[in-house]
């Protein structure tokens, strides 16, 4: 017999009953019934329940092992009383009567995270113990669930034609814009290699090396200051590009992965078929997000021609400036005074000055009536309009938001989030996606100067020719997709032509020099035979936190580091040793220097 | 029509003939048979001859392209004269008549790497243009088939049950014993995070995580001294360890999936299933090295007893010290004074004083002569012993090694293999495997000290008994797996137990503080029920160099650092940026600070 387990711990069932066998594994619980002992054995595979009396020559040394034990168990299977059965384990109708028991690994004192019932610790218990942490089967299926799905991309990726390449870890500064994490080199003392930010420059070389569809789950590196819900240090996306390709073509390749994905992982919840393309600026005209979440069936509108030169002085007003607006965000069924109220309360609590409203409910004779104060400086007339436009009926409400869109967007948005929370009209079953397109590819700043909105490395729709005219109206080929009010992928097509790329710079302030020395590597590729290209790149621990149902970062990582960018169990960062800052030529500056 | 191609490359065939089509791809090359243009297109996928005349409207542009720029073709799909048909492509029997041409990514003067021919140019040049280099036939085939070897490895290492889980790479230090990369703390300045020498810890904590099963394509970080056939930075490993199992359950299960994948990727060359247990003694002793080449049928011995006493007086007195052995290297076939004077240079070459031998020839009667000083020294009866203990026979020789084992036993080696390749008995179309195993835990070091021989956390066999006795005498559950004269896997079974742990290391001068300083994050692990557990790891570039027959890592790497360890595509390493510096609280000390 092997030496540790004939079986592991979700082998054994009926049709075991009376064989010799051997298990190993963690003790899970002991239960001592007044001279029998029950033992919840587990292993990576299960739970199998071990029996044993004063009869067995191993009681005495099962009567010492304690929760979280590895030992090694030889016994009989035998079937379980009918009364003890347990249907919800494929182990439940026997149980094991232990005639021998070796001690494979014991617990030296207290164990400062039990996994049995996974009762509650601050989170840095749970980090600096990690390895008992993940013993707790929540955590242990997480894992599974991430590895399993970055399998399944792996294999769906593979299935439509794309390649997987590795590219360097350790390597040069890359453009993405965030803060690097750097990296001595003791061979050239004083200089630095970089961690990449995103293989971005290398999938684009990749295209220009004559390789046609690759991706890679790749590891990204961003020096990141602490936020809840990211890693502080890393993150991991399925880094996809291709040639050849217009932004339709990489859309086509990238849905049935995704969503191939989410209806193979999302435990039964519907997966829309549908991904509707929505262009930048009507998603924050809609639903005041760029990342929409469209499992809420609200969709806010410009109402403005309604207040125009109206009886409702506040808006009849700012209307008068330029660039101004009201936006509506209709409430189907939230026509109460009390709920008014306290969406009003929300906006006040988010910034705002407060959120007008009319609701509309049924007058003492039976007719509909629009209620609040905004109806009635409207007047009726002005109010239908707005109820038709909406669509709205008796029983529901609108919020009305006005001043210039960037000012109240973001709060449109979230303020929309919560009446479709409130009111239940939010789906809870289903992934909803939509691509998100058009970008602006430039931006005022608030000191005035034009910049990049986002990625300077697109390509601007129209080429060459569009940006000559002026910048703020140009379009860049930039894409993300939304889903559930997350972004799960963002991509473009890229800018493959060196003069276009220079103008596109040289807009933005940036001389050709400055170019040349930033992105080097890439400029001087393209000017060797680029093919047309894009690709997008998809954020892995944030579509495994949605498939697990999770807002916490660190339940979908196995060995995440805290929000302080420390591993406490391994006890990074650390000090130096003399000797290795001396080899790297490197003194630390004291704190006050 | 799809903007850039209907068709790849190489996709057209016969069958097509008279279709409209449209291609992109890269002019790999222009042959202008007055007024008649022939290119070749060449995509990812394979190469498409495009046929053009004074007749097209595209001529004019087509006669304006050169090699590597990147065009689309609008043209009609023509059969090829019966005389031009080539064979060698999908695509030999048709050519496209070009209408229309469209330059999707021209080339900005000389292209400084041709890539038509593949001629030779100095690797800096390569490197420095490694996306032009990378469109060359061989190395695309080898990214290629690099993508496939890892692709194929994690799909058998799933198959048989394994999962494949992401450890970190920004991390503490780990305890491989190589120099670590740093990566400076920003938010903890004066403190430093390490990149992996390998997942060691990380996969052992994993299984006391109660994972079983677990691999991982694992990229590792050495800050290595410059060395031609390694990476100067990192490499990638298939890592593996399970938990419960012993020694040989590890070998069982890597087995099918190194020969599966060899039988694989082999290109036909003959794969053996036999893969023998060697003592790490024994391969010393038999082939001078503990990664033999199997497909050298030649087998070392030792022979002193024949030349003990005996009258060939610089082996008889070599041997009344102590330790000192005579080693024997038969070479079948090689009985020519001739051949044997050669390797006798070829010991002095490689700093031995000389290769004695013996070789037997046809002697002027017909009879079977021994020939050569040794075996006259020696008389007949002894070096017939010797012929009959090696197995010789006319025509064949032996060559003699004296002294320490330790001082000759590498030469010997080299010798082995000379032999073998001279006399053309090491096979050339097979690969042969051999598990190398009981390597010794400790050795004495120059200085008479006891330290640990390779892997400080393998298990003693024996266990915490065997540590009680003669340190030189324990040998570790520890193993590599020898192919071909590499050595392609390395691990063993781990020591889970931390007081075995304290005491293997007080045996090699370490006390208990400094092990727990060190290595506390598994040391700590390990006392909360820890399973027994093993595993190993294998080099995946050394492994694509076997099958692509390379032996330089270059060419199995997309985006390699030269052997300074820069990258001279993308600048790196590079001065840093003051500020950055800043933020880290780093000073960069002068040269001769």
């Amino acid at each position: 017999m092997h030496a540790y387990r004939s079986h592991t711990c979700a082998a054994l069932s009926a049709a075991n009953a009376g064989e010799e066998v051997r298990l190993s594994g963690w003790v899970h619980r002991v239960r001592d019934h007044g001279g029998v002992l029950f033992i919840d054995l587990r292993d990576h595979y299960g739970i199998t329940q071990i029996l044993c009396d004063g009869d067995s020559p191993a009681f005495a040394a099962l009567e010492k092992v304690r929760a979280e034990w590895v030992i090694r168990i030889d016994g009989k299977v035998k079937l379980r009383d009918a009364s003890l059965i347990n249907a919800k384990i494929p182990t439940g109708e026997i149980e094991v009567y232990a005639r021998e028991v070796e001690v494979l690994g014991p617990v030296e004192g207290d164990l400062p995270v039990q996994v049995f019932g996974e009762p509650e610790y601050p989170e840095e218990t749970r980090l600096t113990y990690r390895f008992l942490d993940l013993r707790r089967d929540s955590l242990h299926q997480n894992m599974m669930l991430r590895s399993n799905v970055v399998r399944s991309l792996r294999n769906r990726m593979w299935d439509r034609g794309f390649t997987e390449f590795q590219t360097p870890i350790i390597t040069a500064s890359s453009p993405e814009g965030a803060r690097d994490f750097l990296v001595p080199s003791r061979l050239h003392p004083g200089k630095f290699y970089a961690l990449p930010q995103a293989p971005q420059q290398f999938k684009q070389l990749i295209m220009v090396a004559g390789f046609d569809r690759y991706f890679q789950i790749a590891p990204c590196f961003r020096d990141e200051d602490p936020r809840a819900d990211r890693s502080p240090t890393d993150f991991y996306q399925l880094d996809i590009e291709m040639s050849f390709v217009k932004q339709e073509d990489v859309f086509a390749a990238v849905q049935p992965v995704i969503q191939g994905l989410f209806e193979e992982f999302g435990k039964g919840k519907k997966v829309d078929p549908n991904w509707p393309l929505i262009a930048y600026r009507d998603a924050l005209k809609w639903y005041g997000s760029d990342k929409p979440d469209l499992r809420n069936p609200i969709k806010m509108a410009d109402v403005s021609e309604h207040f125009k030169d109206s009886g409702f002085a506040i808006f009849a007003k700012l209307l008068e400036n330029e660039g101004t607006e009201v936006r509506a965000i209709p409430a189907p069924t939230g026509g109460s005074r009390k709920f008014c109220d306290r969406m009003n309360a929300f906006a006040q609590a988010n910034g705002l000055p407060g959120m007008g409203y009319i609701f509309w409910r049924s007058a003492e004779d039976g007719s509909m009536e629009a209620a609040g104060p905004i109806a009635k400086a409207l007047g009726a007339e002005r109010t239908e309009a707005i109820r038709t436009q909406l669509n709205l009926a008796e029983g529901d409400a609108v919020f009305f938001l006005g001043g210039k869109a960037e000012q109240f967007e973001s709060v449109a948005g979230k303020a929309r989030n919560e009446i479709g929370r409130e009111l239940g009209l939010t789906e809870t079953d289903t992934f909803r996606f939509a691509w998100i397109v058009d970008f602006p590819m430039y931006e005022k700043t608030d000191e005035g100067k034009i910049d990049f909105s986002h990625n300077p490395f697109s390509m601007p729709q129209g080429g060459l020719e569009a940006l000559m005219g002026d910048p703020l109206k140009v379009y860049a080929y930039q894409y993300d997709l939304a889903c559930n009010g997350y972004e799960l992928v963002s991509g473009g097509i890229r800018n493959h032509r060196p003069d276009i790329m220079f103008k596109a710079f040289e807009l933005a302030g940036y001389p050709k020099e400055e170019v040349e020395k930033r992105f080097g590597g890439m400029v001087k590729a393209f000017r060797y035979g680029a093919p047309p290209h894009g690709g997008c790149a998809a954020g892995i621990d944030r579509i495994v936190m949605l498939l697990a149902d999770t807002a916490n970062i660190r339940e979908v990582i196995m060995f995440p580091m805290n929000q302080r960018a420390e591993d406490l169990m391994m006890g990074a960062p650390s000090e130096p040793m003399n000797e290795q800052l001396r080899e790297l030529r490197l003194r630390v500056l004291p704190k006050d220097a």
